[in-house]
């Protein structure tokens, strides 16, 4: 039987997985839930139905996992406990200083109600998180960087165009491959924010705005880019639509250490993706799977990463994957 | 309490073993355990016990986990069955194709006797297995290689040191970039194993040796050569020492996959390694840690990496995982 997979929000990331089942053929897609009123003005891919979320209750017993495709800023924190009363549930919950609260959060609800919750899954956290553990444990004597991009950050890009006068704008975070080259080589180094990464905005201006001033807004904007070198284009919507509309991004978990002196090891997990938000789809698709299979088999409370044995994220049976994969 | 770790066989690997515990300070070494008879005449670097096989059942009680060192071709089929009825173990056996049947007879016995042992853990298998399932598991619809190298290869080595007139000689396993790139650009491409690697010899003759013939021999040799183009490099003893006396290798697995038509995903894990038995010696400890915790938690039986949850391999508690590395 496959797994009946509900989604929950119909934003990129919700497009994504319904895209993501179809490469995955033990699972399904039964409905999408959304918060929009009314929902037949909701178009979407799949041959199934469009609810409204008030109504999500209907679906217990018809759903094994819903993966919940809200944001991480105001949906999720409501949305994930009140849908793991009801749902076993996966979700990219990526606001990294908030994970521990937001894991208790969930638990609390997931046992109380005999579900299980895999957070914050994805590629950061998610892969990457799994790439920092795995090289931290080998390599205790190293030490671990992350870098982000080639590629668009949706929360810059936001920032940029809620400055005045800003029609549309993409940023673009770009790693500066010298501090990668140096990590590589194993050079012991703390960077500042402004030594690993930069950052690059397109943007369109309403017609008379001030250029300059946009420009001096964008980069003196605190913790978003007066941290980093910033630069600034001015570019036509046209431009914009026809050589920015791809939301690639990507990134590299380098880790460099020593295991006797003159000994070097160098381990790195690189992504580059067309799609950010297709590739998250297809890590939380992964992991609905695992979800299913924990409940299965009796387990209840959320789970990390962390915590997930390899093997049930896995569509193939245990002796495949030793065989073929091991 | 420290997990209190034994070495058994003090070869490479062994000597991996016993300099990495340095870098784990929740693990003590305990006593080492070899063959040689009589034991005085093996010196090792920590100041513990080095006592014969023979002897290991006094050991039982005092030694939590025992990291077999010994070679996957005679070695540990025998010992692992027969150290597993009395000690958690781990080991590194790497003859994918006889991994199910060694599985299985090791899971036979750990089951009857109360014990974990954790199998084929190193790189490949091992690090580089987890890839292939995470990735392929992630993007199903994809293709993943591995490539090896550059880097040397015991086995390959050993097998021109056994050609008739040669002193000595190092293998170097050396992946084909334009293969990698092909993969990396997307491809599906299905390579020959002369596509995907190449092999360079450095060989120390013995003094009148017929260096064609020694060339021929090492070139058609089947399975191991004859199926690769192979370099092959006469040198003296002096510059063999000097410059190809390092265990060096490493190698990469890559996945590459559409998620939707236009949207390609590449996922690539990639190692460059000072020492391969060094870090292999690493990994086995860090899965050490995972086999005292399950068996303290009342598991018994056989494991592979498929089945450890990623959170029992580090030293840091769970809390500080989520907090520091998710």
């Amino acid at each position: 039987m496959k797994i009946r997979v509900g989604i929950c929000g119909y934003g990129n990331l919700g497009r994504g997985v319904e895209a993501g089942i179809a490469h995955n053929s033990d699972m399904e897609l039964v409905a999408v839930f959304t918060r929009r009123r009314p929902t037949e003005s909701l178009k979407i891919k799949a041959n199934v139905p469009v609810v409204h979320v008030d109504d999500v209750a209907d679906w217990v017993g018809k759903i094994d996992v819903m993966i919940l495709c809200g944001g991480s800023a105001k949906d999720l924190p409501e949305q994930t406990p009140e849908l793991a009363k009801l749902f076993n549930t996966v979700d990219s919950f990526d606001t990294h200083a908030r994970i521990p609260e937001y894991f208790a959060a969930v638990d609390r609800v997931a046992r109380a109600s005999g579900t299980v919750s895999i957070v914050s899954v994805g590629w950061d956290p998610g892969l990457f998180s799994l790439m920092r553990l795995y090289m931290s444990a080998v390599l205790p004597s190293g030490a671990t960087h992350t870098f982000w991009g080639k590629g668009v950050s949706q929360g810059h890009s936001d920032a940029v165009r809620r400055v005045d006068g800003v029609a549309d704008a993409v940023q673009y975070t770009i790693p500066i491959e010298s501090a990668v080259e140096r990590v590589k080589r194993g050079e012991v180094a703390e960077f500042t924010a402004r030594e690993k990464h930069e950052r690059v905005c397109f943007v369109v201006a309403e017609a008379g705005a001030d250029l300059a001033r946009i420009e001096r807004e964008i980069k003196e904007m605190p913790h978003y880019f007066a941290d980093y070198d910033t630069t600034v284009n001015f570019i036509s919507t046209e431009e914009l639509r026809a050589n920015h509309g791809k939301l690639m991004h990507g990134g590299r978990v380098i880790h460099s250490g020593e295991t006797s002196v003159g000994n070097a090891q160098v381990v790195e997990f690189s992504l580059e993706l067309g799609s950010n938000p297709e590739f998250t789809a297809s890590v939380l698709l992964a992991y609905a799977r695992a979800a299913a299979r924990l409940a299965g088999s009796g387990e209840v409370g959320a789970r990390t990463v962390f915590d997930v044995p390899p093997a049930l994220v896995a569509q193939a049976s245990w002796e495949d994957l030793v065989r073929e994969l091991l």
